[in-house]
């Protein structure tokens, strides 16, 4: 396990941390190694809890600065707060509150990051795409392509009511499967890749792969994914769940420091949690 | 500020915490310390709150380990617990809840620690007394007096309601001041010598100091109070509030973790988390 001097922990640190079914490792090492390099008096913990409301109680009481909302929570979060901020009305899903003197405020930095990455990748808003899923995650994939100017591409799941009810609140087509399907843009939302069970999963067949000009795979553990081995093979241009992870991350630390971290601190600070999480997952398989 | 290295957060790490209207450096920094040194995965850290029952709440939702409870909470906080040791019921106050699964039990280390130490300096039961105070603190030290079989003593305080009732639960006397009043052994639980106004004030007047035997101060904050100072000067037996502050944190770690540690190991963490308190209340002052 690497180690790494910490400042003390004192009366004024301020607590940020995560509400998750099943924690994930990644932003309690961001976070922490974040706050590690810039020398701020923060400390972050994940959590997890049969009890939502008095959990979120328990945030504003003890005036905890922040704190990520994963699985299965980020629906019911919603009326537990006193406001949403407009990337969580946008999808009524919640992945990040902020606590102001008791004051909570809800957003979710997976749009913000999924929005900004679509931006950064100069995609043309007039490019097809096929996008896999049709849960939460997908639901924030699909308002930001629609946000960002998409408006032709097709939601591509199996379920029949949550596929055709998500392609209806943003006009886009649904399939039930890629059977027959190609586009330039295509978008894996679902657990296919993902460390567990579906590991091995390519999201889409090689061949739509080899006919897509840009992959983007949501999964972030791990980051190479079949699909994303896939595509690179294939010269893609790729954008991976990793990326997703880390930008979410720096826009939940910004909300809660109010400080915009140097992109070569984000990447040292990926790169650090990226490992230990990577080192994790190997120790939990022996 | 003295650094210290420690272990990285992880997914698995345990909270515990601290509640109370002004937190007090000690138990930060010792509990984390015990922490680092033993290579337990746990973090402390102190909190307040306005809102008792939604942060007690939170404790028990969130799966924090144990949480020690300071003024103005350790009366309020025994109907949001599911039970009561001993330690507590004997005085109707909690400093310590321990949260086994969602389970809070309310305990009383001060209490605890107290009676301890009366045990540890051998005095006969059949000593009397003098008790300067009539708080919450007073009746945790009142009742250890009783238990140890103390049976002839007087509470000193000018609150003509407080002082009264503590003397007669537990069937001693009452006087509004010490004059004319001496006694084997004299215990301060008043604010007398502690940082802030009443610093420089003498619990007990120099000549009932020498007519002592012992001299017990339950004061911590500075443990060289004017009253230790002035015992030690005549050779008095002493038990310091540093004392008592260290054993209720000592028990308190032993609920939270189940590891009683090691002499040697206590001294070390309470020197260096006195040494930092001490260092933070003079950059307090500056």
């Amino acid at each position: 396990m690497t180690s790494t001097q910490k400042p003390l922990i004192g009366p004024k640190t301020r607590l940020c941390m995560s509400l998750s079914a099943r924690p994930s490792p990644f932003g309690t090492r961001f976070h922490n190694k974040m706050y590690e390099e810039l020398g701020l008096d923060f400390v972050y913990k994940a959590f997890s809890t049969t009890d939502l409301p008095a959990a979120i109680g328990g945030v504003r009481a003890l005036g905890i600065r922040g704190c990520a909302i994963s699985m299965p929570f980020k629906e019911d979060v919603i009326p537990l707060l006193d406001a949403l901020e407009d990337s969580a009305s946008a999808i009524d899903s919640v992945n990040t509150i902020v606590n102001d003197d008791g004051h909570l405020t809800g957003y979710n930095t997976d749009y913000i990051a999924i929005y900004d990455l679509l931006a950064a990748a100069k995609i043309d808003p007039s490019t097809p795409f096929l996008l896999r899923g049709s849960g939460g995650m997908a639901k924030a994939v699909a308002a930001a392509l629609k946000n960002s100017g998409h408006e032709k591409g097709t939601i591509v799941a199996r379920n029949e009511k949550t596929g055709p009810a998500l392609a209806d609140l943003y006009g886009f087509d649904w399939a039930p499967t890629t059977d027959g399907l190609t586009a330039p843009l295509i978008i894996n939302v679902t657990p296919m890749g993902m460390q567990g069970p579906e590991a091995e999963m390519l999201a889409f067949d090689e061949e739509i792969i080899k006919a897509s000009d840009y992959v983007f795979d949501v999964v972030a553990m791990p980051a190479e994914t079949p699909l994303m081995q896939t595509a690179e093979k294939h010269g893609k241009t790729c954008i991976s769940g990793a990326e997703v992870i880390v930008l979410q991350a720096v826009e939940q630390f910004e909300l809660y420091t109010g400080i915009r971290p140097e992109r070569a601190l984000i990447e040292k600070a990926s790169a650090f949690s990226h490992a230990v999480a990577r080192e994790e997952r190997l120790q939990s398989l022996k």
